[in-house]
C-alpha cells in the first residue's frame, strides 16, 4: 500500500437545470460523482444545483471556484437556449469563447454517421473558453471542457464541465476525468475497480467488521454503499499500469473476504441474489419456483428478469395460505406446497409467508414483522425460518424477499 | 382567479449532511421542498448541499442569504456534535445563541412521553439565534428555526431551518413554513392541495392539452410531476378561509377535468390503477388473477399491496406462454386461460404477454418492445390490444404493466 504525499484536495459538485430546481427531476447525477470522486480521495463539500439563468450560473461558478480544488459540472452544454454553461464558465474565468474547428470536424461526423440534420445551433458546441481543454464524448454530440481558473493568490481550481445525460456523462468521467483527478492526487493515470455485493447484516455493523479498510486515507480505497439492505463494497484502485491496479485490487478483497466473506454473494454494480441462485441451480441442473403470500411479491417480478432459464420455472403470489390451500385443493398447507412444485416441475421450492401490511399510520415509524421463510428442496424436506424482521416501511418488503434468497442459498 | 402585485420570490433550498456530499445518501428534501415552493409561487433557483462542516455551512448560508428572499434548510439541527446549523446561522448573522426554556420544557416532556433518557446535549436543541422564531415540530425533539437575515440595502432574507428526517421536516413545512410563505406571496395563510392523477400520455402533451393552466402564475397554481409514465397534477390553492380554497380548487378540477379527464383515474398522492380497479371490482362484486409472462412482474407486486381483498385473487408469473400451458395441462394456450381464471376463482383474468428482456446494451438507448394485453371477462370474451412500447429502460416494464391496467379499466 503506497503512501502519497499529497494534499487532498476538496471538490464541488454542480448540477445545471430548471428541471432540478423546480423539482420536475430528482438529480442522481450529483450522488453518483459524488460516490466517484470520493473512491478518487477527493472530499466533496459542497453540491449545488442552479436553474437556467446566467446570473445565477455564474455566480454558482465564482462561489465554487474560490472554495474547492476540483468543480465537477453536469448539464448546459447542448445546443439550445437554456444551455449556458459554456458561457458562464467564460464569463466567470474572464476568458472569451473560440471556435475549435476540430470539435466541429468531430460533431459533423456523428450527424452524418446517425443521417441527421445538423442545426446551425450545434456550431455553439464547437466554442470554448480559451485556454481550456477539450473533453471527448464518445456517445453524443456535446464535448466537456476542462478549465483551470487562476485564483490569484497561486491557488487554481480545475473545472471539468460534462453534459447531463448519464449516458453520456459516466464515459467521459471514468474515461478522461478520473484519470485527470488520479493525477492530480498522485495516484496514477490508470483505474481499475471492483465492486463486491454483500447481504445480511447492517451498514454500520459491516463498518464495524471492516474497521479501518473503510478508512478514507485508505489505498486503494474501499466504498461502502447500501441499497435496499444490499450492501456494495467498491474497491478502486489508481497506479501507472493495470497490472499493478489489479494486483492491489486482489489483495484488497482477499482481505475483504476474510473478513465479510460470509456475507459475499457476488461481484458487479448489478449482480443480486437471484443471479447467484440462477447460478447456483445451473451448476446442479436444477430449478425453481416461487410462492409469495400477503402484501407483496417482489421475487416474482426479480426472478421474472432472469427471463428464459433452465434454472427458473415461475412464480405465484397469493394473500393468504388459505387460498393457496383453495388454489390447489391440497389437504393440507404442506400438500399444496408440494402440488405447487410438482405443478411447476421444479426441483426446490421457496415459500415467504407472509410479507406484511404496511399501515400507512407505520409510514412513519419502523413497523416489524414475523415471517416464515421455507425452502422444499427436491428430496420434498422442508427447510423453514422464523424471522422477526424490522426497517424502514420503504425497504421492509425488499429485505424480507432479501432475506428469503439468502435462506435459499444456504440450501444450495 | 385573484391576482396579487407581489413579486415572485426567489428562494434557495439548502441540504446539510456528509452523507449526501460523499453520494451515501440521495437528498429527496430538495427535490420535495422545491415542489412545494413552486406550488406556492416561489421560484427555486439553487439547491446547495453541504457537508458537516462549519466554514462551509456558514459559507453556504452567507451566499445564500446575499441571492435569494427565502431559504428553506434542512438537517443539522439534531444534538450531535456534528450538528451545526444554529451555530452555522448565528456564525452568518452575527447574532448570540439564547436558551429558550419553553422549547427545552417540550423537549423534556417528550423524553418523559417516550420514557427515554434524555441526554445533556439535547439542551443545544433549545438554543435559537437572538431574534429568530421557533417553528414547533409535533413529531420530534428538534424545534425548527425561522430567522430573517438583514443585507443591509433594505432587502432582507428570510430563513427556515427543518430537521433533515422527512417524517419531522414535511409536516413542519407545510404548517407552519407554508403558510408563512403564502402569506408573504399575498396569497393568505391557509392552504388546502389536491393530487390527481392520470395515465395515458407523455409529460409535454399533456402539457400541451393542459395550456395554460400549468403557467407559473395561474392561482390556484397547478403543478405537474411524472413518476414511471403516472402523471399527478397538484392543485395547490392558498387563501384566508380554507371554503374559498376549496371553492378555488373544485373550479380549477372540472377545468382540468374538461381537458384531460380521459386520462383521469384518481385522487391522492399515493393513489395508483390498482387502487382504482380494486373500487371498480368492489362496485361490481367481481374479482381479478393477474397472469404475467416474460421478463418482470410488476403487477403481482403492486396488487399484493391490497393485501385481502375479496377483488384480488392473486397473480402468477413465467416465462413463456408455453410454460404456461405446460403448467395447466391445457389443450391450447386460450384454455390454459380459462383454467387458471378458474382455479384462481376469478371472474376477470389479465394478462399481459410479455415483458421484453432489457438487454445490457439497450440501458443508455430506448428499447422498444411489442407485447400483447389480453382481459377475459366474466362471460369469457376475450378483449386484446397489441401495443408497441418504447421508453428508457428504468421505466418501460413499469409502462407496460400501467398500460394493462388502463386497459383493463376501459371494460371495467
Amino acid at each position: 500500500m503506497t503512501e502519497t504525499n499529497h494534499r487532498k484536495p476538496t471538490a464541488e459538485v454542480i448540477s445545471i437545470g430548471d428541471e432540478m430546481t423546480s423539482g420536475a427531476r430528482l438529480d442522481t447525477n450529483a450522488q453518483w460523482l459524488s460516490r466517484r470522486l470520493a473512491e478518487l480521495g477527493v472530499e466533496v463539500l459542497f453540491h449545488t444545483t442552479v436553474c437556467d439563468s446566467m446570473d445565477c450560473n455564474v455566480d454558482v461558478f465564482r462561489t465554487a471556484v474560490r472554495r474547492v480544488d476540483v468543480v465537477v459540472c453536469t448539464g448546459g452544454l447542448g445546443p439550445t437556449r437554456d444551455d449556458l454553461t459554456r458561457d458562464a464558465l467564460a464569463e466567470a474565468s474572464g476568458k472569451v469563447l473560440e471556435f475549435r474547428q476540430q470539435a466541429m470536424d468531430k460533431i459533423e461526423r456523428l450527424f452524418a454517421t446517425r443521417q441527421r440534420p445538423m442545426s446551425q445551433r450545434n456550431r455553439l458546441q464547437a466554442m470554448f473558453p480559451k485556454g481550456s481543454t477539450t473533453i471527448p464524448n464518445p456517445q453524443g454530440t456535446a464535448p466537456g471542457i476542462d478549465q483551470t481558473f487562476d485564483q490569484g493568490d497561486e491557488t487554481t481550481c480545475r473545472v471539468f464541465a460534462l453534459p447531463g445525460v448519464p449516458a453520456e456523462m459516466k464515459p467521459m468521467f471514468d474515461q478522461t476525468v478520473a484519470p485527470a483527478i488520479a493525477m492530480m492526487t498522485g495516484g496514477g493515470s490508470v483505474i481499475r475497480s471492483l465492486v463486491m455485493k454483500f447481504f445480511g447484516t447492517g451498514e454500520s455493523a459491516m463498518e464495524e467488521r471492516l474497521g479501518e479498510m473503510i478508512s478514507r486515507d485508505r489505498i486503494p480505497r474501499v466504498g461502502i454503499t447500501v441499497s435496499a439492505a444490499t450492501l456494495s463494497l467498491r474497491i478502486t484502485a489508481s497506479s501507472d499500469s493495470a497490472l499493478r491496479c489489479d494486483q492491489m485490487i486482489a489483495e484488497t478483497r482477499d482481505e475483504i473476504m476474510s473478513r465479510v466473506g460470509d456475507l459475499y454473494f457476488g461481484e458487479g454494480e448489478d449482480f443480486e441474489q437471484y443471479h447467484a441462485i440462477d447460478q447456483l441451480l445451473r451448476g446442479r441442473k436444477e430449478s425453481l419456483v416461487v410462492v409469495e403470500l400477503g402484501y407483496a411479491a417482489p421475487l416474482g417480478d426479480w426472478f421474472a428478469t432472469l427471463g428464459v432459464t433452465p434454472t427458473y420455472r415461475g412464480g405465484i403470489s397469493l394473500a393468504t395460505s388459505g387460498q393457496l390451500m383453495r388454489l390447489t385443493s391440497a389437504a393440507s398447507f404442506d400438500a399444496s406446497l408440494d402440488e405447487i412444485k410438482s405443478r411447476f416441475d421444479a426441483d426446490w421450492l421457496l415459500l415467504v409467508d407472509p410479507y406484511p401490511a404496511i399501515e400507512e399510520a407505520d409510514r412513519s415509524g419502523m413497523p416489524t414483522a414475523d415471517v416464515s421463510i421455507v425452502v422444499v428442496d427436491p428430496t420434498g424436506q422442508r427447510h423453514t425460518t422464523s424471522t422477526h424482521i424490522g426497517g424502514h416501511p420503504e425497504i421492509l418488503q425488499p429485505r424480507i424477499a432479501k432475506s428469503a434468497m439468502a435462506w435459499l442459498r444456504t440450501w444450495l
